[in-house]
């Protein structure tokens, strides 16, 4: 680990397989499935703890995630997406279709109509908006959108959302509200309409805690098995819970601050209005980092202690880390402190 | 084209080669040498028509970027980074002094000495902070670092500046003069030790058109070969000398919006405080992209002509090119509508 050029991205496993039990636990006591969303690790690896600790299958955003995941051996996917499903799209859907089960997101006639042309009977989860004004149809709108679909040709599952306006501070408890008062009405929706829904699904990382689990039969979060600054200045986690971590050398004390090679071509350049910087330092929490480049993380060290010498290494925790692993071609594995496997980011750049 | 499943990154051909033999004409008629960074495109095949068009060399930041584009037979790199040379990095450096013409960037006393200690006798530029306060020592510094650089054994070459504070509206002008200034101190900062600068390095895509060739011998833009939607913003470039877009799919109607498939892990997530939005519409000069997440881009169309139908294609210009090409695995090459090449992004990751 010591001569491996850095920046590079290092996996805690012990920390990491504490926090797929941990989730696993916290939907099993809840009678919630649990459909991690893979658009995080991109890793067969981590799947494959997900799926021994119980996870009922994958969630993914992409055909191309879909296939590089049911090459791996997983057997049922969640497409949690509107795609719009042409020509090619539909031959690789019913590669998959005959290899996988597969459940497919829908928000539009038209894009149901699309799927159908493609996958006959293909097995859809109607998409509703519960807030963060993405994609997904007004939930009142969902029984019409099912009762479409099912008249095109496709197998209405049930309903789905994701309450991604939880990326904020102190809004985790109201989004999950949000989030449930949105799938319910999405669910009578298409029982008014004669569809039971067997799948209510949501959840983030952020608002999982506060899931409804009289509401939601399945959540997805995604970030849980790593962490990441923003989940840190949240407070939905915590430093030690952190398994993801960049590792970065100091290469200039210019201006009297601490800069790193870990630029934003390997953190990542999400930052959200209300991040402190681009990213923390797991080992330094007074450190803070105010702007970034594409090979330069410039440090504010904050704190009376020498800043740390040219050429010493630090661990730095990305503001966004799904968005950090892309753009990494693999993970090194560590436990206490030694490298213990290495695994390839199977799914990096898997964007179609 | 039409068949290739979105997002992917597309480059006019004709209006890269227009920008490539702009900024080389402007270049030679200044009489300033012409080293452009290749982080922006990582394209062995953009560095041979930057090459053809008379550049000196080329720019990389990393090692890594270095070892690709000699093995594709550059045969001049300057490495404008303070990079930290262990032994491991010596001994690459060490293989790439013996193929090409390599130059380092120092900004520390220390770095030159652990330079020096690898690969005795490197060829390096001193460099300063002209204001936008990353790297770089103080230019009325330059010479002190200069000279112990030359007791540790270092062959010192010039001086450089990266005045990357010109990505700000209006700034350009000044900023430029603050270049000037700085290179002007750092450069008799070294006279007044006896080292006589023959290279005096900066600029950026933003500035490059206000730089002082009285100071300057040397300018190092990369951007310019693509534009970006920073550059239309700053007005330093016009979307008709936008060289590359994400092409991206209408996959949802929701609230109204447009939302396409190109994400920040296609676009990038660079959003500087001036920007409209994350990215903007080649075509369509009216609509804003308000919000990015991983898989969607939700476009406001802010124009009374109806919603481009679902499954329909839009050229989006990435904030930041730079970082939208270290996402991709291939830029496809079109002239006047139509495929033909694609060319890898061979440095895409090269990060160390």
């Amino acid at each position: 680990m010591h001569d491996r050029p850095t920046p590079f991205l290092l996996v805690d496993a012990d920390v990491l397989e504490a926090n797929v039990t941990a989730m696993s636990v916290f939907a099993r006591e809840r009678d919630l499935a649990l459909r991690p969303h893979a658009k995080t690790h991109k890793s067969p690896s981590v799947a494959a703890l997900q799926s021994a600790a119980g996870a009922t299958g994958l969630t993914v955003a992409t055909v191309g995630e879909a296939e590089i995941f049911v090459d791996a051996g997983v057997e049922d996917v969640f497409l949690a997406y509107p795609i719009w499903v042409d020509a090619a799209k539909g031959a690789r859907l019913r590669a998959l279709s005959a290899r996988a089960r597969l459940t497919l997101g829908i928000d539009s006639v038209e894009g149901a109509r699309a799927l159908a042309a493609q996958l006959r009977g293909a097995r859809v989860l109607v998409e509703v908006d519960s807030g963060q004004h993405r994609s997904g149809i007004d939930p009142t709108a969902a029984g019409d959108l099912a009762d479409a679909a099912t008249h095109a040709g496709l197998d209405v599952g049930g309903v789905f959302t994701f309450p991604g306006h939880s990326y904020a501070p102190g809004a985790q408890a109201e989004v999950a509200a949000q989030e449930a008062a949105a799938l319910r009405t999405a669910a009578a929706s298409l029982s008014a309409h004669g569809i039971e829904p067997t799948v209510v699904s949501g959840g983030s990382t952020p608002s999982v805690r506060a899931t409804d689990s009289g509401v939601l039969t399945e959540i997805r979060p995604g970030v849980y098995v790593f962490g990441d600054a923003q989940q840190w200045e949240l407070a939905t986690t915590t430093p030690d819970r952190i398994a993801l971590t960049c590792l970065a050398t100091v290469v200039s004390h210019s201006g009297g601050n601490v800069v790193l090679d870990s630029g934003s071509k390997a953190l990542g350049a999400d930052r959200s209005g209300w991040a402190s910087g681009h990213g923390r330092l797991l080992d330094h929490p007074d450190a803070r980092v105010p702007s970034l480049s594409e090979h330069h993380a410039v440090v504010s060290w904050n704190s009376a202690a020498p800043l740390p010498e040219l050429g010493s290494r630090l661990r730095v925790v990305p503001n966004h880390v799904c968005t950090a692993v892309n753009l990494a071609d693999e993970l090194v594995v560590v436990r206490r402190g030694g490298v213990v496997d290495v695994w390839p980011v199977a799914a990096r750049g898997a964007n179609t």
